[in-house]
């Protein structure tokens, strides 16, 4: 399995607090040591970074922990294999372009073989992994329901939890998808969420030693929603999505 | 305009030397202060380095540098604006996914308004760059004319290289692209090669005071082809690709 952790701000905002948190699980307090990666958009643009080699000792996991990189959306996902080899083009998050929009994707879990059976349209996978060719099926999925933008996203949403419902039935099913704007978060066994806003407290991280207080690193109007599989503090409430559930995220706040 | 460098050789290889000289260019020795890219492949795999700050006090530029990533197709760009703003979605190399390939693309020149005017297929862009544009117009075409990955790539060079003289009629027109294993270098105006194979020598940048003897770096059977817009060495003899010509490497050597 893999751990999956996305963000969604409403101001760019650096996510070096909870990627120090996850990068731990990546070979360290975690098994999670075949590879990581991580999509940082700022705007319509995005910048990814992937890495095959554990996130513990990774000398970019350590740039990014230390050089913050302010975004309103980022998708990370640190893997431990199952389907498909350790390497890079197998390793999260996924990138493909539709409409003329970046989108990430990055999933958690694992599918049945009956999954390869489906038929893609637009999009074929690079790597081998199920990951990979669910994210190319349910784009092109999207693409041929959509073959343009529509202003009405909440029909997308929809449309996109119905297929999310499709994948769930063929074994474990946690995603994370973005096209720059709405971050779309599925829950298929386990999906945590926290929105920080004013007035901002501390959080310490269950993974290490490590406490911010969230005041002094903020404004009054930010809203910042951390999304994860297993949530990253042990001093705040989380709410755990529901089995099936898909949340949108805009700005940081619940559509 | 902008300078453009790739890489095409027989064995992993870190590209470190010649990204310390290109990295001068931007915004220290030279004027392409406007962002930089680097994309390094490892088998089918692609990693991608994008910052729209300039390469030359870039702290990712610096990791780059300093941390060789073996690879055995590089292609990086940096930027002088002329086309689109400065932000992360115009920064180079562009890609897009085709065959189940990552195909990753460079430009260097600018060209006419009316390019807009080309229709595209399958491909649209996320920034406003003509050379983005250029570039979903040129895959669309390849995808439109070999909808299945040919055995005969000799034709999808002889078809890249038609679409690329038609993009020349619109000015300068210089790019590097690849899909993993075939490196296309098509020159508009300006492009050289050198490869660099037994019995190995020392090479000295132009851009600052740094010389490496590739005797100690290498491996006998070592073939590796570096191409740039401008030569990056003063002691060695680049060749100078004729405008309008295209060249395809793999593995370093001229197909």
């Amino acid at each position: 399995m893999c751990e999956l952790l996305g963000m969604s701000a409403n101001v760019p905002t650096d996510i070096c607090f909870s990627f120090a948190g996850l990068m731990q699980r990546g070979g360290g307090t975690g098994p999670h040591k075949d590879g990581w990666g991580i999509a940082f958009y700022e705007g319509k643009g995005a910048r990814c970074f992937h890495d095959p080699n554990p996130s513990v000792d990774s000398k970019i996991a350590n740039l990014i922990k230390e050089h913050p990189i302010k975004s309103h959306v980022v998708i990370s996902h640190i893997r431990q294999a199952n389907v498909g080899n350790i390497c890079l083009e197998n390793t999260h998050p996924f990138q493909r372009e539709l409409w003329g929009f970046t989108w990430t994707f990055a999933h958690n879990g694992q599918l049945d073989k009956s999954l390869f059976d489906l038929e893609l349209g637009t999009y074929e996978p690079v790597g081998t992994t199920d990951s990979e060719y669910a994210f190319c099926w349910l784009l092109g999925q999207i693409r041929e329901r959509f073959p343009k933008r529509p202003d009405n996203f909440a029909e997308v949403s929809a449309f996109i939890h119905e297929r999310c419902e499709q994948l769930r039935k063929l074994g474990v099913f946690n995603m994370l998808l973005t096209e720059s704007t709405h971050l779309f978060a599925f829950c298929g066994s386990k999906l945590s969420w926290i929105t920080r806003k004013a007035p901002f407290g501390e959080a310490s991280l269950t993974d290490c030693e490590l406490t911010v207080d969230f005041m002094k690193e903020t404004t009054p109007n930010d809203i910042v929603t951390v999304i994860a599989t297993v949530p990253l503090t042990d001093n705040e409430e989380w709410v755990a999505l529901e089995p099936g559930e898909l949340v949108t995220f805009v700005e940081g706040i619940v559509q």
